[in-house]
């Protein structure tokens, strides 16, 4: 999609007319932060600054668009010439993707002339918002999984054909080894994979003829057992099994139906009595990280999970308080005080404290402060230029998984964490919400 | 996004080369339906159907996309050749957009060489199960507002960026007034529209002099009262229209935080009393169906509501129980058979009956049976050739406000209805069930 300027709520352009002819081109900084975890999430990944920066590097306003804004009849001539050479001119700091992050920490700021700022609110949430819950989501399936394979399958039910590419992305980030998705592999080299239908077996006149015909295009693929009965499909397997012998090349079967830890005892041992111990198990089917947690502690004996829906719209939570809010004008620390609903003052930075190899505790403070630990956010863009290049998704991959190898035990777990993560405010920032709440 | 072939799951193409290399090139019949409607959902509205048949009516590989294919080590050169001049060449039924239905009744069927109709499967599924999940959601915030204005701020929330234009459209369609979406408004044709936001605010140096130079450039624009306190920023208005006297044109106030429905009251007392009984209320900030029925039922003064992310997300069905399944193969009913998931076979058709001016039941049968009432779903795509034209947007908007209102009253509560719509299979339908399970 183009990065045009209208990709934005109405207000935002409304107001940045107003600072145009009001001249107020001081500088604002903008910050991106969840306001409160999900008790359902122990912690957050932070996704989507790719497609953020390639938006802010060739946002502008084309022709048409400038000509549908001054259909609408509330846009000045002198403001759309200006919108004509519209360019964003400030810096931006961000947490790289696949960072971790916890409630009320900047996961992006930005710096510049306020009507800018303003301008990129609804851009900039989308689509880290989007994609953070996806790889945020998806985590948490590959922790219940224990190294047991994950394969995305959502594509037909997550939100959008294009939201369904970005999620293929977010949930590679996170760990899942592969997507069912073709376009998300080419688009963005995921590892793609696949088995079959049920109208494949059924198109056939039996399951075991299927079966065949699908061997001989595919030796070593996964085979899916539960059309009719998972028993039976199991017995075709073997029986092609026997027919084939040596040249038997299938790597696995699959259940999609019923319950899948229990079934998979009983298919495991019909394949290993019959000499197929090789031929792995693989489960699908309305599957999520609750699930996948049971199954995997009960030692049920499948290799891997083909997960769609439920890790697709984040079933548990469909959405983050995400917010974008100004905390400083013209130097000056901004928020609005709302009982409940802390705002942040000041250009901020995170510092992350490790002892042992662990990570310990953050501490969000104003820019500039002294503190310790290391600081996370990053300049991403200076005076209108990008600074950080395009990351290799397997670079971001590993990022997650230091990331999350360095975080508490507690948190990892599916349920909620006894104890939160430890978020410190600075002094500076302390001392400005008490003077002002 | 290009209507490319590879926009689809990695088996639907394996799956379509081992029928090709079969030779298997009989006619078979896909049906789209919800299994089974969530208990929040009294009925469904049918939405995503001009973006399907604009795919399918361009659906190609490029030579990048088999180029792409290849690589993968998995398709044969002469089934690749074969992609290159892939066209559909099948017929499609569906229901119009805007169309109300129940659990089990086709959405859309697709008759066509059964390569084909299985490679559309994950692209059809996407489509039609987002449109229809925004719709369907929308439809109840604008039933529970009862006459009054709601408008989508669901842009920063919704899943994805194409997606908000998309659940736009999909609100518009439902009877939502407006979007705040600029893209979807100049995309569509919707209304776009927009207040201001806290930060404009919080960059004045108070907020009388924000509201007075807001209005400077929108006359009639809505002044959001809250970003300090509500009551002040009403007396706000009013110092603003005692200062402008005939010159004051505000249409309204925004509250977006605390006690809504409790704040409408004493700002309108407020208003009312200053001589400002013309200036709306509006409210926002997490609003769903179920708080708009609370304020409308309390009689609370609201105007209208901007609602962003519970609709945008369907919050609370955030997926439904869509599938795409074989029924029909070789001129056969094909079913898969497992316990608690019905699949109807055939080729089929749904009758709604109609009784002084209420729909009273439908009836599933199988395409060609005789059974009394109006046939809902139209052929859309003969032999490859699309048959129904773009859609004027009002049209598909008026036909929900009709098919909305032929619906039994039960239906309409935002509560689940009583007694469930009937649908029942016909004669044939159940026939072939009796026997094949």
């Amino acid at each position: 999609m183009r990065a045009t300027g209208i990709l934005t709520d109405l207000y935002e352009l409304t107001m940045l007319q107003a600072y145009y002819f009001l001249e107020m081109e001081e500088e604002a900084v903008f910050s991106l932060f969840v306001r409160k975890l999900p008790k359902e999430r122990n912690f957050l990944i932070s996704c989507g600054l790719e497609d953020v920066l390639n938006f802010v590097e060739n946002l502008h306003f084309s022709e048409e668009d400038l000509e549908y804004l001054e259909s609408l009849g509330i846009f000045k001539k002198k403001f759309l010439d200006y919108l004509k050479d519209f360019k964003f001119t400030g810096d931006i700091y961000a947490m790289p993707e696949g960072t971790v992050f916890f409630q009320n920490e900047p996961i992006l700021e930005i710096k510049a002339p306020i009507g800018q700022g303003q301008l990129l609110e609804t851009y900039i949430i989308n689509e880290i918002h989007f994609q953070t819950l996806m790889a945020s989501k998806a985590i948490r399936l590959v922790l219940a999984a224990q190294g047991k394979r994950v394969v995305d399958f959502g594509f037909r039910r997550i939100h959008g054909v294009e939201s369904a590419h970005k999620a293929a992305r977010a949930f590679y980030i996170a760990g899942v080894d592969a997507t069912s998705n073709v376009y998300a592999g080419k688009r963005y080299g995921i590892p793609v994979t696949g088995t079959m239908a049920h109208s494949y077996i059924q198109a056939h006149e039996d399951e075991f003829e299927a079966f065949s015909s699908y061997v001989s295009f595919y030796p070593n693929t996964v085979l899916l057992v539960d059309t009719y009965d998972p028993l039976k499909g199991t017995e075709n397997v073997i029986n092609l099994y026997k027919k084939l012998k040596e040249n038997f090349q299938v790597s696995g079967i699959r259940i999609d139906s019923g319950d899948l830890g229990e079934f998979s005892f009983k298919l495991r041992k019909i394949l290993d009595e019959a000499g197929l111990k090789r031929v792995k198990i693989f489960a699908s089917g309305g599957l999520d990280e609750y699930e996948i947690k049971e199954i995997v502690e009960k030692g049920a004996p499948i290799d891997g999970f083909g997960v769609g829906t439920k890790m697709g719209v984040s079933s548990d939570v469909p959405y983050l308080d995400i917010v974008y809010k100004l905390t400083e004008f013209k130097g000056e620390g901004r928020v609005k005080t709302s009982p409940g609903k802390i705002t942040l003052p000041y250009k901020k930075q995170v510092f992350r404290i490790e002892k042992n190899g662990k990570y310990i505790k953050d501490i969000i403070c104003r820019d500039g402060e002294e503190v310790e630990g290391k600081p996370i956010l990053k300049k991403v863009f200076e005076k209108g230029k990008r600074k950080l290049s395009k990351e290799e998704l397997d670079d971001i991959r590993n990022r997650v998984k230091e990331e999350v190898s360095k975080l508490p035990e507690d948190l990892l777990k599916i349920a909620p964490a006894l104890n939160s993560y430890p978020v410190e405010l600075s002094p500076v920032l302390k001392n400005f919400l008490k003077q002002n709440t």
